[in-house]
């Protein structure tokens, strides 16, 4: 338990230009006290109030309810003061009332978790001088009602008194619309809501035996109190638990002056920004509305009108609106209140001075007189954050580093993939939604089987390939479509994985949506879908929708390249990218990609006939007949790598030998496998007794990885023959090959001892048949929990390690990440896990099973190269993770590499900053 | 590499009643070096010989060949000398040629890694003195083949000049054998061994170019040499490197002089024991034969007769014959030569003197001469193990400590099942080999089905129930036979593990038997098993006969009580019993648990009419359908506790909620699914419907254990009930009844605390109803390796940990345990693994993964109990393990109690002797 100091201030003033706080005082003032502080030093015109400090809210709870009134009661009897002096209106009265919110204002966000109390101060006989003074009847005794209602919930917790825990306002207002027929509270008459306030003083009457207070001081020192209640209720202390947040935080209590853009024709509410948040151009921009409250602008109910007249002049252009028509009905704030617009622009012009960064905020004009709600940093897309940065640091007012930190990694992605344009996304309804598995925009005819896929993208089609979930027989199917969407899996199901190496949009686990494969169609919702239907898909969010979106490929600016370049100046960390084909090498070296970090061998075996020799060899009984099958893929290997090396000339590629297990590879289903039994020229029934010997209980821990090299040597064998062969081949013709190869899934140190027996001895047999001999690596993949601990000893026979994040994740959890959508999601919602470990790294668990891995192998070798290959690798939390722990490397999907190496440049910055 | 003494011995000798050596100079001498200087300095005639040690192989590495025979020439030809003065023969004479024997001889045993060389000192022309001496020429000329074999094969390495690897000599003697056309060795004459000798010398010429050395001094020179070679081949250093023994070790040489029994009449060669090995009676016991080697003895060609009178006279009452025939045919060695039996029984009592324990010792009589060639440690039976330790420690030889110290644990396995009766198995040969999965013995008719397992135990069958492999729909089967044979799945499988709580025999993953279904028949070799046949199984060897075999239940000794009690006064680690059921508890407390460690409450799911109300519950569309089906389970989990708590009156007793997937609990029969959904209302396809929603890709790694119990709150809520409300209603009988609730495979700090509220609450709730409050504990079983990592945060919430190291092994080496069949045994086989991680606890990485768990875990809570509760808890040499990392209890199944009792005062007694 913190100290409280019990002779220091309760209460911090704001408004009129001046603030006891500022921005750096959330600890005391919470998050929303702190801004508000903060907007008023810097001569924003803020709605006048003050800050009950966090101290208070603890001291609350020492002391109880009398003796924390007693502490504030002068403090806050002078705010209100304060208040009244700066808005013109006096507190209780009844002409001129003063109203008041207390709204709670913690250090860090409880979304949902505090209270809010508006409009205090009326009652039966200010709501009169309320609505004479607003000349809006309905308006003023709808706040009042709105009072009765909050203040009943939040102050008298009048849901305690019913059984069934229904708001019995809601019921009553249910009610009163039934006997009234009309549908909705827009439809209730001035009589109605006066009637209706009349009800829910007898509901408060009738469940709690009390009156609601008609005295604006009992409303305000109990709504004070009742939000000092609010953090400790045992819903906020147990979201707290979750989200590991300290008991003794406690929250603040904003009491701030209600003002209202509905006055009147000169009154007005409206939002702007600084820049243009779509471009990222130095263009001040918004909407507003006249005689308005804030939601309605954003509500839509009547079309809002431009700030600016330029902006005016150019939506009207867009809407096809002539001069005389926007001038006699859409006139912007620029032109309808000039004094106030100047002084609006004056605002903006300081706030971008001020905060260095494009703003966003919401102002009310209340009779003439603006008033700023609320400033922040505005959201963009990740052209705009490019743009603007880029903007800024050479207008010299952020450095390199504050640009780095300024960006969001994450939404580089925008500018990478396809996406839709933004006016035809906004004009459609999704019909489901599902994980933004990769992302980018799609449009295609939907198909349900890989075979359909083919054929139709033969046919120079653009499907959509749409499954349960998908596999390994499904990836012909993939590389055909456009887009992929499966109604089971997660962000790292099979489907998820193969899509973002394809740098192919795809949404995973949209489960509303039930395929029948017979009928070949979907149903979702009232809909059916059949095959050859058009839907687009936006692998950016997970929504999917009927018919053909627009779409449009992204261009990469001047300032995204001068971007990157940055970053790579202050990085510490190499980035390479995941690629397993030459094209997908191409692509990372176009995105910028220092190598490749994982080639997954086990892919090339699925193409074309390729496949074939892979089930001859599964099916072989001896090493003999393996052996044999292996001599016909192992040209195929060869010309893999030759290609890779061709596009990575120079630089490192790291080479998985093979690692699922081997009934990954045999066909699935009962056609094919009587194909294979033909082809073969043995039994149907063979085949499937094979397979139902490889078939696995828990393939994911089974015999797979280096338990396949280290049981089929010969397999081992034929990919190190293939590597260092095509290596040597390359390099005839001038290109440089830096071959790393990597074995998979070690656990013990005489897996990676026989491993690299087996690789040397097939290298030295190699270099003496070719007559020339390559440098090369190898590494161990960090997959198993096992192979962490003795990480000391396996690194003294590797040269590096290659942490496999994603299986380790799944073995440090105890999750199958296939399965792990049965509770996965339950676990997000409840808050019991408050990330998907498969996409964010877990640093508290796995996290330090790396560092041990680091350090052990460091002990063994102090310069051992450490990288990583999961699916972390590309995503900015991880990465930094990764520097602090002194990795060499991360590797990533293509698409995602520069998402890393701006993520690799930030934790770099991050740490000298600190 | 360690530092060597030029200046020191090079040779130490032995024989003669006296010796250079001694025992406890392993290091120097290596293992058989340091036994027979032993022997020799306790006054046993061993045949006289010297050991060269293993300083002079390193040295011998560093200086090569010529240096180190001229450091050791004058010791070594000294040593012969000492050889021949006690053997009364010359080395390299033709006529009482002295022969010696060149033997490795390592600190640590390297089985099939080193070599021998036998019959030293022969040649062309002392074959004939030999042939003379012993009156058998044929023996003269067999051994004089078989040194020039060994010769060629350990000194010339004549392998190396075949292209296909296979020794030359064996070709030659089958090319001979061929031409003879005869079948055995034994058919050879004296004439064709004098052919084969010429031919081995021509094969050794015409391979290598050299002649067979005919020199004595040359044969022992090269043949030591060629010894210390072999510790340095690519074979041995590999083993070396598989089983980390350092190189530096080096090999000693033991140079012997070879005795023979096997010259006429006056020579004999035998076997004896000091006690009993069967009943560990203090009886001198053994068998001889004259005029014949060792081996005779052990082969069994002749009828071996007794050493002593009255063994003999024994014997020859069993075997039915008459004294008049024993006294013609059968004499004891104590009759027909006195005096070297009185030697011989003189020396049996100064070995169990000077061993104080019994004593396995091989004798040889070579014209009237007793030679004692080895002795050790006899191996016993259990109940002889325990007999003997228990006289020793009455007779006042050994005291508790080395009592506890003598005993092998793991033997005490054979005093608690029921076991084949000696004879039978001798007799038998067993058609298949599997695991060993449960100990005991069995005989049964063989069945395929649990349906006919439960239709033929219900008419009184004893049936064995056989499976490919079992799942939880062969419970019910498996509880009716009294034996279980899987074909697949390991010493962990499913079968194993419930066989072994059951205390029920099984032998699983026998894979040579190939079942089939439909024909209802199995094949093993060329036999075809049907339905119904008898077969015998032997679950502590694995072996499987066909037909009865003759079984008998053991009877507990007080010899063994009283060993228990000294184990219970010594261990520190309480020993509890893993028991699911009244009746395994009661077992479990019948061989001395102080408490139950592990109770699985699924198991009990599956009984009777519960079966249905799970289903019900897993096909309930909702949380209401699932509290339902809930309300029917919860009287019967209610009586299982009460049912637990009765026979645990005041030990405490851990109940683990629902662990494994819902899945587990569905009909995976086609009927079976049908009759569920006729049960239930519903359709087949629903229920099928339903079983592919919940089918899972890796279930072990999926939504099981507390992910259910936080996903499905009402069944934790429903199984707390049930245990505290048995709890209450034996306490209202007099029995105290102590739960601890055990919450599986927690992996993060939220999901303890979930689980922990809901039970809390639903205690409450308990304890409102029935107005009493029953003491409980909750505890977090330590699984997956995250739990391990956050054990500090754990323990905020927890009461206990209970280390579930089956799971935990899994996850920390990545092995499915239904699927390591695939690679372990070849693991197992090439030396990649040590040991089966999950019969023996994996020190080095699970065992640091549980230590951290333990540290972490009392650096909350200093005091934190810990125990396991995997199949680790039964096995010696973890429980000691576990003893050295501070945990409070081991649990196993309740037949492994005793030895784990025992294990525990060892693992006491050692950590003291430290």
């Amino acid at each position: 338990m913190k100290t409280l100091d019990t002779t220091s201030k309760a209460v911090y003033l704001f408004g009129a230009g001046s603030a006891d706080g500022n921005k750096d005082m959330k600890p005391l003032l919470g998050g929303k006290g702190a801004n508000l502080a903060e907007m008023a030093r810097i001569g924003l015109p803020v709605p006048p109030g003050f800050t009950i400090t966090t101290d208070l809210c603890i001291r609350y709870q020492q002391d109880g309810r009398e003796i924390s009134i007693q502490h504030m009661h002068d403090e806050v009897t002078d705010g209100v003061a304060y208040i009244e002096s700066i808005m013109n209106t006096r507190f209780g009265d009844n002409d001129e009332p003063c109203l008041v919110s207390v709204r709670s204002g913690a250090r860090a966000s409880m979304p949902g978790m505090m209270d809010t109390v508006l409009n205090i101060g009326l009652n039966d006989k200010s709501v009169a001088g309320l609505s004479k003074k607003v000349s809006n009847e309905r308006f003023a005794w709808d706040s009042y009602r709105r009072l009765i209602q909050m203040y009943g919930d939040v102050v008298m917790g009048i849901a305690q008194y019913t059984d069934d825990g229904e708001d019995p306002f809601d019921m009553t207002l249910e009610e009163m619309k039934d006997e009234l027929a009309v549908a909705t509270d827009q439809d209730l008459t001035v009589d109605n809501l006066k009637e209706l306030v009349k009800r829910y003083k007898q509901t408060i009457r009738d469940l709690t035996g009390e009156e609601f207070p008609q005295d604006p001081w009992q409303q305000l020192w109990n709504s004070i109190i009742a939000v000092f209640e609010s953090w400790f209720t045992p819903r906020a202390v147990f979201y707290r638990q979750l989200n590991e947040l300290p008991d003794d935080w406690g929250t603040a209590v904003n009491v701030q002056a209600m003002v209202f853009g509905n006055m009147g024709s000169g009154s007005a509410s409206g939002v702007a920004f600084t820049r243009d948040a779509a471009t990222g151009e130095r263009v001040f921009n918004g909407e507003y509305l006249t005689d308005a409250q804030g939601e309605d602008v954003v509500a839509g109910i009547r079309t809002p009108l431009q700030v600016t007249k330029e902006g005016s002049l150019r939506w009207a252009a867009l809407a096809g609106i002539s001069e005389s028509e926007r001038v006699s009905h859409y006139l912007s704030l620029e032109e309808s209140m000039p004094e106030v617009y100047k002084e609006l622009d004056e605002f903006e012009k300081n706030l971008e001075d001020h905060y260095r960064d494009m703003q966003d905020l919401e102002f009310t004009i209340q009779e003439g007189k603006l008033w700023i709600l609320q400033t922040r940093d505005g959201k963009r897309t990740g052209a705009a954050m490019v743009k603007i940065g880029m903007d800024l640091f050479r207008e010299g007012k952020i450095d390199e580093r504050e640009l780095l930190l300024r960006m969001k990694p994450n939404k580089l992605n925008e500018l990478l993939h396809p996406i839709f344009d933004h006016d035809a996304l906004t004009k459609e309804t999704a019909i489901a939604r599902g994980l933004p598995a990769s992302p980018g925009a799609a449009t295609g005819q939907v198909v349900f089987t890989p075979e359909e896929a083919v054929l139709h993208a033969e046919a120079g089609k653009k499907v959509i390939l749409t499954r349960t979930e998908t596999s390994a027989d499904d990836l012909k199917g993939m590389d055909a479509a456009i887009g992929i969407l499966t109604t089971r899996g997660g962000m790292t199901s099979h489907a998820a994985v193969v899509a973002r190496g394809m740098g192919k949009c795809c949404i995973s686990g949209a489960g509303e949506i039930k395929i029948d494969y017979k009928q070949k169609e979907f149903r979702v919702k009232n809909l059916i879908v059949r095959e050859g239907d058009w839907i687009s898909m936006n692998g950016s969010t997970g929504e999917v929708y009927i018919g053909k979106l627009r779409t449009r490929q992204p261009e990469l600016s001047g300032d995204f390249e001068e971007l990157m370049k940055i970053s790579d100046r202050h990085a510490r960390m190499k980035v390479r990218a995941n690629a397993d084909t030459p094209e997908a090498a191409q692509l990372a070296v176009s995105f910028g990609a220092q190598g490749i970090g994982l080639c997954r061998t086990e892919h090339m075996f699925f193409q074309g006939s390729r496949i074939k020799a892979v089930r001859e060899m599964i099916m072989a009984g001896d090493e003999e007949g393996r052996r044999k099958a292996l001599t016909k893929l192992l040209p195929m290997q060869r010309l893999d790598f030759e290609g890779i090396f061709q596009e990575m000339d120079g630089k490192p590629v790291t080479i998985r030998l093979i690692d699922p297990p081997l009934h990954e590879f045999m066909p699935y289903e009962s056609s094919h496998q009587e194909e294979l039994a033909q082809e073969m020229g043995i039994t149907a029934e063979e085949v499937r007794t094979k397979i139902r010997q490889l078939a696995e209980t828990n393939p994911m821990l089974g015999h797979r990885g280096c338990r396949l090299g280290n049981t089929y040597p010969e397999i081992t064998e034929m990919q190190v023959h293939a590597i260092l062969q095509a290596a040597i081949n390359v390099s005839k013709q001038g290109v440089k090959a830096i071959p790393e190869i990597l074995v998979p899934l070690t656990g013990t140190v005489n897996e990676i001892r026989m491993q690299r027996k087996i690789i040397e001895a097939e290298a030295e047999h190699v270099h003496k048949k070719f007559g020339e001999k390559i440098e090369f690596t190898i590494g161990t993949m960090i997959e198993v929990p096992r192979a962490v601990l003795i990480a000391d000893r396996l690194a003294e026979y590797s040269d590096f390690f290659s942490f496999g994040t994603n299986d380790l994740t799944q073995m440090t959890y105890g999750y199958s990440r296939d399965d792990a959508g049965k509770f996965l999601p339950i676990y997000l919602e409840e808050g019991i896990l408050a990330h998907d470990p498969f996409q964010i790294l877990d640093q508290r668990g796995v996290g330090e099973l790396m560092e041990m891995g680091v350090q052990r192998a460091r002990k063994t070798k102090p310069e051992f190269k450490v990288g990583i290959c999961g699916e972390h690798g590309g995503e900015p939390r991880s990465v930094e993770f990764c520097h602090l722990k002194g990795l060499d490397y991360v590797s990533c999907s293509p698409y995602r590499v520069p998402i890393a190496r701006l993520a690799a440049a930030q934790a770099s910055v991050r740490a000298l900053n600190e």
